[in-house]
């Protein structure tokens, strides 16, 4: 049970960052319009909103501005939007369902899909050049330095193209955790960080946090797998069971489902210990990490 | 004729940025292998690297370092590969030639393309924010801003865009203009102004610089499309007569050859007047604007 206090701080955030992005993203007549248009239909009206919320709880650990936070918690979605347009490609994994609507490319076509993609991780760098977002300069070049490397190959980026390397072979679990530090785990990571770097933490404390979003994203990855085995495509908003289909290789296909769920929480366990040096300060990181190993979708 | 100085010039900088290309892009045996070989493959060996030579021109006009210098140059000479590759990809262009080459996507898939492109444009973004570039942490925001700007569905991305939505249309001057302001005309721009950020210029030299890459950007394109209507494939290193074909309005198409010719020789002199405020250190502008309109291939 997630306490009540918590599921209102998170829908406050959720609103706050819909809205946000509504208002940062380019109006929808604009030309070219189609692009705008796919921009938005892909970011606007649905997902957890899991980064910004990550962003948030770390920003709001130090003290963070919430302004400033809100601007770093749009451009990782931002972020996260423009990889699944690209990963919902025929040329990728080809799916035609994403968040209960029809994928971008089934709706505005391959070459709209593409660009937006590509429009939305220039967006990402726009939201947090923008602006002051940090006491000292130097500071904001480093949050736009972590961005960029959690993108790139040796990132986001690099994580999908380990992950089409992996389909039809034999995995060990070395292997596939390597596969999600990249392909999920560098974002959630650079989440966290981003709203950490907004406020003025302590080095210990950006450490604990950076302990902290290691786990939770390896935890988010576990739990995707066990839903994607167990949900079904209602509720998951996206088409179920098709990683197994794929033959690609999974928490649950390698250790099976009671494993992978003792796995997920040792490392929702491991997470919530590393928030110790922020004391009650990092409650709403606590709070995440349940989340994200309780949710059903 | 272009004056030797000139030439060799050019030659060094060439030189310099290949190497510097070669050392900062990831190397070719780190996992995820066909991922970095094919980002190489796609940046390295070829090209005339007009972008890195303005840049290179913009700040040794203000006596810039050039060892910033060479960052930016890198960094908009990845966005450029960038979106050559996801332009050559089947659902854009699809074009199997480039440089005298296979196109990525016909050498190492589409799905691997793709994201070659997506982590070439991360990496210009990493190569921007690894190292101070500007004499205040302020300034180096500012270049980031321009670079994310020019990518972006205001910019780059957005001209691919608004070219998509043009193709059997009947386009008017104006709005050929404004598809190119934004396709070719924004990286060019920036590529100038990322250059000059790296000195110490005025207000008045920065404004002199912008004005000469708005008319070098154009006159970039309008030559541009003078050479796909004469220049034979072997020469141009890519499919030549392709926009012909494909019903895309060019200058050539909408002006005649001959009167394109005088368009691109007025915005040449339109862009070497603009740089009267820089005296005798805007002379490999001037130079370049030459070259540019001059060229063959």
């Amino acid at each position: 049970m997630l306490r009540q206090d918590f599921a209102s701080w998170m829908g406050t955030i959720q609103e706050r960052v819909e809205s946000a992005l509504d208002r940062l993203l380019p109006p929808a007549d604009l030309i070219p319009q189609s692009l705008h248009e796919s921009m938005r239909y892909s970011v606007l009206g649905g997902g957890k909103r899991v980064r910004p919320l990550l962003a948030f709880a770390a920003g709001e650990a130090v003290h963070a501005e919430a302004g400033r936070i809100e601007r770093v918690a749009c451009a990782v979605e931002c972020i996260h939007a423009y990889s699944l347009v690209h990963d919902d490609l025929p040329c990728m994994d080809d799916d035609v369902l994403r968040r209960g609507k029809p994928t971008v490319h089934v709706q505005f076509g391959e070459a709209t899909a593409l660009l937006a993609g590509d429009s939305l991780q220039a967006l990402a760098f726009q939201l947090i050049t923008d602006v002051p977002l940090a006491d000292r300069a130097e500071e904001q070049i480093e949050m736009v330095r972590l961005l960029a490397h959690a993108c790139g190959s040796r990132g986001m980026a690099g994580g999908q193209a380990i992950d089409l390397d992996a389909v039809g072979k034999q995995l060990e679990l070395p292997q596939l955790e390597h596969m999600h530090v990249h392909k999920t785990g560098a974002l959630i990571r650079a989440s966290v960080m981003l709203g950490a770097h907004c406020g003025a933490g302590t080095t210990q404390q950006l450490d604990a946090m950076d302990h902290y979003a290691k786990a939770v994203g390896l935890a988010f990855q576990v739990v995707d797998d066990i839903l994607d085995c167990e949900a079904p495509t209602a509720t998951l908003g996206k088409t179920a069971g098709k990683d197994a289909a794929q033959g690609k290789p999974t928490y649950v296909s390698l250790m099976g489902l009671q494993c992978a769920r003792d796995f997920a929480q040792e490392l929702r366990d491991r997470a919530v210990a590393a928030l110790k040096p922020l004391g009650d300060d990092g409650r709403r990181l606590a709070e995440l990490a349940d989340f994200i190993v309780l949710r059903k979708f």
